[in-house]
């Protein structure tokens, strides 16, 4: 929780070359910003809007390209489970378990992501207030995982819409655990493009840097060559040149507000038991 | 869709002897005001708030305790399931599949549980667009099963709180299949127990009126002999003393409803393909 | 409180001869379903989203059309007043003095018109909860006024939309005062056509019916011969020639829903002091 | 809009002496910090919760204390006005006037302001979305004013409930004028003690620093030697004695943000005629 980091990568595996290529430059920028790195992809989709949008290569074929990027490229990677029997199998190969925003009240998957030791990273559900995510929190502990990562990324405001609360920011920021804002889903507009989500690029920054002052403690963003050709998520994936002058922005903004304690505060939560 | 009705029954099943008193109740009074009825109850509840709370006897016990009931009391029960592993197994047993809110979303469930051939309940998210629903029941569709029912449950509306917006019974009970309104959940206060749901009973009435007028075809209920003994969503259940009155209220204004043809109204939606 | 009332009319006043047109439509038509009826509309709209809208014909010259309507009609009248100095003109020629839902909470206009000894309707505001619509009340009963109406008309919900929570209606019907449904601009799309606010007309009469039986003791419906060509709130204006029909069934729901006394429900609130 | 400013006070006038007292004491802090300010206070508060509530001295009382902060603190002081013959009697004495956010969308009250000639800071009201504040502002901008202010304070989000979108002072903040957050108003909780507001004091800072991150060229706050017994608004007023160091981490966070153009963007908005 003492240094600013890092969660990107294309938001589903297209192909072993393009995520070879972004997480290696990806990887580049953040060594030269000191900013430590985990490529992030998803080998299967499982929660599409439509029946018909393309969901991934799948758990076996998906893995294989998580452990050559994690080989290759030398960074660490994290991927999500979409249900309890996927748990295992991708903690073989991965650094962190994922648990979707969508499952984040799924007991069994989440206890199931929490028993194979890995560092696990919970999302926020869209429809959870900040502090009801604490109970997630809980079930992950019951079973004795400590390695916890949190991620805000937008609450339900109205139909086809999120909101981010920086309040959750702020307060999930007090617990032991990183806090890690993403900043591309938070963008999406649920079901805005009739058979797909939609997004607002345009706020990703701006939302980045204000949950970075808010206490944030690291950034998740869907990063992508070509966000318009992307297969899932484009409308809201950063294009990967803009990546670089987006963290060196963040960067230089979490070191100045963790030189300011914050004065009027909640006091810390969810101690650890 | 031409007829009433309703599903009710304990939120989960807390014993073979309550599931049987409180289907063979319900099922007299349905009986004696002619609504078709369908027995309702989980045998695990796998996104409980805590990790602590009570979730039920587990798949194979629930399944032969809604055996039961279907033989004893004649009637027909519905369950729901929470992973693709479940699906075959309930559907052998129940006589239909019903979707979670939270997992709607997850494409292999809901077409798992299509696949089996059995009608299968939609339950509208509390995170999703009412037009939204329309591309979860074309995944339902798209392994060839029609037998749909659509469940308006809530949506969310700031924290720990819902609203239901008849617009969307409204809009939905203008496709094909029946539309059903979930009185009990749909007065939940999500989180608002600390580490249970609260809920608001005495709201119960008014939205299932409402929801009848503005079209549903039928009601869901979560009925309870003691609501404040109820191991899981007690605030929210229906004592099973107050059902016969209740129903009697709904089914004459069903009738009084559909004596007057909506003048303005959306085209027909959601037309078989 | 004991039988169901209309208040109907043009938006805003266009001419004296459209008013007189739709005042003695409406009241034709109420006079054969036996439902009595108060004539709206404005003198001037003064809160349009833009500049350039239209606002109406003005204090002076509004108040002459709807002394003429009164007059000539036969019909009790209604309008809204915007600022203190307004209220006592108004009620010199109006039946009951509105105040409108963006101003429920400024105190001098409140209790300006309460003091004017006509009865008044109080919209309840699109930001607030429906329970703290009685601070307004409390407002207009601090001056002795005891003649009172309260207005649902949707609250907000995301940006440019509103949602109405028919747990408002059965809340507010509780208290010594009619509650009325206001069913047009219920569906307004606040701000949706960039320039001025849209409107979705085909569910006014789902969501009127919905609250009828969830308890409305009135209806509220802004109607014109031509919506489309209406000067203000034209997308969700009811066409006259729907009228008696829509009436017609919100009357046999109204009268089916007072033969079924609620079971489960909130205490009497606010009784009067 | 390249630099800086605070604008700051007791949320009204309770005494001469308190109103000097916080003046003197932020425009000390203001002056070392290199920081323009001006003092806010209200003379009246025209839409309290309650009937009962404290309002403030009144215009004419309230405008002599305005008077007397002015000259003898020497900074510039901003008010609000609540009717339209206020806007005259307020320009006579104060250097800004503002429009309260329930007001934002009283056209009259809004030109009125305008045409006094003096700047005006227009308040985003809690119902409106952000792009529908440019309304507002051609509203002013009718009768020739420019020199204007635009306020986030927050939307509504449930009841009782409001919520900061920073995509909302992003995008203000790309018009030709400066965009104010109101830090301590955005955490208030409507209607949350019964008779009067609550608020959350502990989120002011975080969301200031999310807010002049994401954008926003200055701050609005309210400030009081003893909050929990300031006469309005105390549950979410900052304590003097905090602002100091609040202001200093602002000011560098602000700095920081400057440094880094935004890359991802809105085009500007809202070009002046």
């Amino acid at each position: 929780k003492d240094r600013f980091f890092v969660i990107a990568g294309p938001c589903v595996l297209e192909s072993e070359d393009l995520a070879l290529r972004v997480a290696s430059s990806v990887a580049r920028m953040c060594r030269e910003l000191d900013i430590p790195y985990i490529f992030k992809s998803s080998y299967d989709k499982a929660n599409r809007t439509s029946v018909e949008s393309y969901r991934g290569p799948g758990l076996e074929k998906g893995l294989k390209i998580l452990e050559r990027v994690r080989s290759q490229v030398g960074v660490p990677v994290i991927t999500d489970v979409h249900a309890v029997q996927e748990a295992a199998a991708a903690a073989r190969v991965v650094d962190v378990l994922q648990i979707p925003a969508f499952l984040a009240r799924q007991t069994d998957l989440v206890v199931a992501a929490a028993k194979t030791g890995k560092p696990i990273n919970l999302k926020k559900a869209q429809f959870l207030a900040p502090w009801d995510m604490f109970h997630v929190v809980r079930k992950a502990e019951s079973v004795g995982n400590r390695r916890i990562f949190i991620t805000e990324r937008g609450t339900c405001f109205g139909y086809n819409a999120l909101v981010v609360d920086m309040r959750s920011v702020s307060l999930l920021s007090r617990s032991p655990y990183p806090l890690v804002f993403d900043a591309t889903h938070s963008v999406q507009i649920p079901g805005g493009q009739g058979t797909a989500s939609g997004g607002e690029r345009q706020y990703v920054e701006s939302l980045a840097r204000a949950a970075v002052a808010a206490g944030a403690d690291g950034l998740f963003m869907e990063v992508h060559e070509d966000p318009d050709r992307a297969l899932c998520d484009g409308p809201n994936s950063v294009p990967l040149n803009e990546v670089f002058a987006i963290l060196t922005a963040l960067k230089d903004l979490y070191e100045t507000t963790r030189k300011h304690p914050i004065r009027l505060q909640n006091e810390p939560v969810l101690r650890t038991a």
